[in-house]
């Protein structure tokens, strides 16, 4: 059963200014500004207090500056997309949501006037624009988004889980749109969202979960969260014999393609069965060389391609999925940090000590 | 991991005769007969040395001898179709199977050349025959079948539970059919299917299960069975705005319709939400009367008609539920009885003392 | 190939008041006004100058003050919902459109926050609200609509289609949802969206189509649309079996339920395959008696209930089969009357001696 | 309406030896024997009386013995695939079929156990032989086939066309996986399967159909099949900015790749819009290097892999494509030879001046 609390609502009147986190210069980590001007929402957005916010693999690229956030990222930016709050303020044309509600908030914008953001797939809309990436982000006091975008957090999700569904959803959207009830599932690479995956696909009805990955200690979180094996793909190919064998000869239902490397694709798709699905998430870094005839068109597999989370259909099958009390999300958020350790925060995650990480704001 | 353990061959060379439950008159009950020749497979058949069988309720409906059977069932014929055994002799034609393979078998057959037999639907082909219905069926110590219907059973599943495949997998179809995984779901009547809904509509990634029905012990099973509510429907429709108090206002996002009671159907309806899906597979005595506006059309719902299981895929899905370990099984197969107190395993059964029984036959 | 022209602006800076339909009494008709003011848009809406307006069924019913009307109509509402025009003013929050756009409009309202209104199915949203029903409608010179329904119209559409994108979207969303795509289709009623459908589904590849009535004009029509066959309904039910002689001995693949009318249901489905999908958009005048097991169950068919437009992917594909040059809406658009005839148009739509009929209003 | 005609039976007794064509050596050419051994159909088989057989790409490969053809085809088979003829004789455990029917057949056998033959997708099975290439084909006057590949051919589809139903699979299944009713498609590629693509996508609803392809008068069949554009792609991309123009700056809903190019792939992949399909059945000559992220990931796209046809889902598809009159396949199957002019059909088809060629045979 659902139990339920009142939000909590924002408790003092702002002041003008906000601590925040500021990529500050053209060049690696983050600045700690705090008399940054609290932003006015526009028209249509709502401002919302932030709780709790999560440190993303993104926010990592921006912390260290390389080449895809030289090319990217604004200097002087508030960085930052995944977090909780307390809607604050709304601007003088919103309709749907009143001061005091507590939020998560979807980061992509969109117009919303091309194909997709009008067929219930603004996720991949032509013209978007994600908050904390090209436009200030949450790892501050305040931010600002659409009302479109806002996210009504039920109060049975704690606010540090609150604080991550943003990535929660790649992994939930990838799970769901590969369909795995009643499936045996390959998670191909256990760092986040991978990890995420292995918990989302149980609870989503996978029957069986095969995990790979190059990590040992990922590895052994993958079974603790309900893999059945976790085979660490340095060994050679052995694993993909291992799971033939316990399926028939055939190979797996559903692969979860989540590490982007180039070799862990190709064998993933030597380990699915004729007729099966792969669901990519993870980015190779370059080309990939594949074989189409082997991988894909011989065996008549589908593929699909995965990219943020469904506007919101991944964001009520997140709560549906939540309130049935199956994640397992306590041995993921590992950290959580008071904004003013930042550099310990980022520190936790680069290093691979920790795995999840959040920064407390309010 | 997947334990497997060597099928266990036949041990001795069949006599001519068997022992098996017989329709001997067109009235109640059924006979013991014990000197029935072994029937012998055609070319295209494999006969089965029957191990278990279980009782369903159409094997009641003949027992009972009520108007369906009497205008059905040939007086003369062996019942029963739900079993598991190993394979005892193939016919000249086989090629698929050897003796020795312990199976179940699909009870729908079919000449295997209209539409849905060639397109993987041969459970709804229009010249369907059924074992323990139109031919022998398996209450008995061997029974015949087509090759074609032949399903191997794995090492992991233990005779009880693979007695009772075809029933479970009723239960199976129904649930994939509606898509559960991360869905609030009604299940609608907890008979012994509805019962069997419930744990596999859990397995399969169902996040919160409602049930009603107005068999107080069979509610307190689907509860601990992994329902969050189980609602006596005696109760007035309080139970409806419970439901929707627990979804956002809007109702539950699949019904699973098992009771084929009128009332129920059409509250059901009510409890669904816009856009949802009702799999029925409860079959009403009678015509009902029903609103389409309100229930379907208004709301846009999507309505699938389940009729036994997919051949095969039903199947897969069901090996994959068992071998996840997630079904729970054991409060639903409650009793078992040697054949010769068959007399006994039909009274547990039409009196309710019993759920799921299994006759001992080998 | 796509020929494009500019769309017109409107041409004249407006005076206050605008010449509308009104219903002006508790009973009967509509009244002209020509003083009625100019409506102002508010932040998020935009106000379009009416070119053509298309007279739905649902006008009829406005029009002759039937129960439904009397119980759900405001007396004093401008009518209408079917219509085309260029935008003339735009509210200060609006962000996605500019004045001088030719447009239509999606005729449902809602404020966007339930589960429906958030994954791309807006149509079946629970707090809808209907232009020209619960608001100021489009038999005017003028009408206001929320940005979020303006649908921007293709250059190669002429205003006597778009006018009535509305109507024909319902048929597309049948057509569509049912997925007609080489397959036999039944169409069970040729009223204005009945013919439709006919059109519709056969630029959308239904192979062969179907169609029963009770009106020989219409049937005749039908045929001339694409049905290769037009059964009239009142002569039993022969052309049940003519369609299964045709179809294998087992039905259509698809049934699309167009008139509502008890019987035609139950005879459609009698006259689908098993495994078939039915489309319901009639509605019926009170609850059906209805053979759940015969007509659905151990048929192991489909029902979708449609209601509306999909917002916005039917009026996509509507766009689309415009495009394709294949849609034949000339002898379905049978009369245009200027704004001051609307009594001959009504009339000429209620007597039957019209299909669909379209007031000139610019 | 459709109308029957009576199949023609086999008119005379076989005599104990048959013409067919023969891969006499391990190089080069066939052999037109005169003196081979009619077949005996086993217990399960159906032998057929070839009527007409048409020359696949394959059959090019085996004719020309190239890598594949010496590395696959045993010496002294009789090749082809693709025909229409009479059933001549039936194994003695048949019981599908009878002698007398005019029947195609499926080439693709397995023996039936595995999970795609078990779930309606044999065409993927793990097993697969192929008539005409690890069995007797049927370029000859007899072949035998398993009673579960025979399609009865339905009495208003010619000779000339049932023979080549096994290509004309392949673009059906292309197309029917892609689902392109209501949708802009691009054709890629437009050899033989790719200009029946171009008629099967017409017919199965496309709105708009693009195709590419670098041969003039194969571009020039393609619009007069139904292309709205035909574009050489050896004249740049410029193509891929003008679908974009035609398409809302979006791009196509659907790729068919039927080049197997790699630069064909990617640009296919550029011109598909984000949340597009693309159905894959062109075979690339080696792996392909290939970006991921643009093409698939971040787009959201759909990719199918199309082995074969549907064992028999495209078979009906295809019946009812032919069925609507759509399909123009007249000037697709350009030339017809006697077997005993064998050498001259392959020669046409070879240089190109043929596209479809097929052999009278009966």
């Amino acid at each position: 059963m659902i139990q339920t609390e009142p939000a909590s609502p924002s408790k003092a009147t702002p002041t003008s200014t906000m601590r925040c986190l500021v990529k500050h210069h053209a060049g690696p980590e983050l600045e700690l500004m705090t008399d940054r001007s609290i932003p006015e929402p526009g028209p249509r957005d709502v401002r919302i207090r932030v709780t709790k916010a999560g440190i993303c693999g993104t926010d990592r690229h921006i912390w260290e500056w390389d080449e895809w956030a030289a090319g990217r990222i604004p200097v002087g930016i508030v960085t930052g997309h995944e977090f909780v709050g307390v809607i604050d303020k709304i601007g003088s044309a919103v309709t749907k949501y009143e001061p005091g509600l507590r939020v998560s908030a979807e980061g992509h914008t969109t117009k919303g006037v091309d194909y997709n953001s009008r067929t219930g797939n603004a996720h991949i809309a032509t013209d978007t624009q994600i908050v904390g990436i090209d436009r200030d982000g949450c790892f501050a006091e305040y931010v600002v988004v659409p009302e479109e975008n806002v996210w009504p957090v039920h109060p049975s999700i704690p606010d540090k889980v609150a604080a991550v569904l943003d990535p929660l959803g790649n992994a939930v959207h990838t799970v769901m749109a590969a369909d795995v009830s009643a499936k045996s599932v390959l998670v191909s690479g256990t760092g986040i969202i991978g990890l995420m995956a292995v918990t989302v696909a149980k609870a989503a009805g996978a029957s069986r979960i095969f995990a790979t990955d190059i990590n040992p200690p990922r590895l052994a979180l993958a079974k603790k969260l309900g893999a059945v094996e976790a085979y660490d793909a340095r060994e050679g190919t052995g694993w993909i014999k291992d799971i033939k064998k316990q399926t028939r000869g055939e190979g797996v239902d559903v692969v979860l393609e989540m590490s982007g490397a180039s070799t862990a694709i190709d064998q993933s798709f030597r380990a699915l069965r004729a007729g099966g699905t792969a669901a990519l998430l993870g980015l190779p870094a370059k080309p990939v060389t594949f074989d189409f005839n082997e991988n894909i068109i011989f065996k008549g597999c589908t593929v699909f391609g995965i990219n943020g989370r469904k506007m919101f259909e991944t964001w009520y099958q997140m709560e549906e999925l939540l309130l049935s009390g199956r994640l397992q999300l306590d041995d993921i958020i590992t950290h959580q940090f008071p904004l003013e350790q930042y550099k310990k925060a980022f520190d936790t995650m680069i290093t691979g000590e920790g795995i999840k990480v959040v920064l407390d704001i309010a």
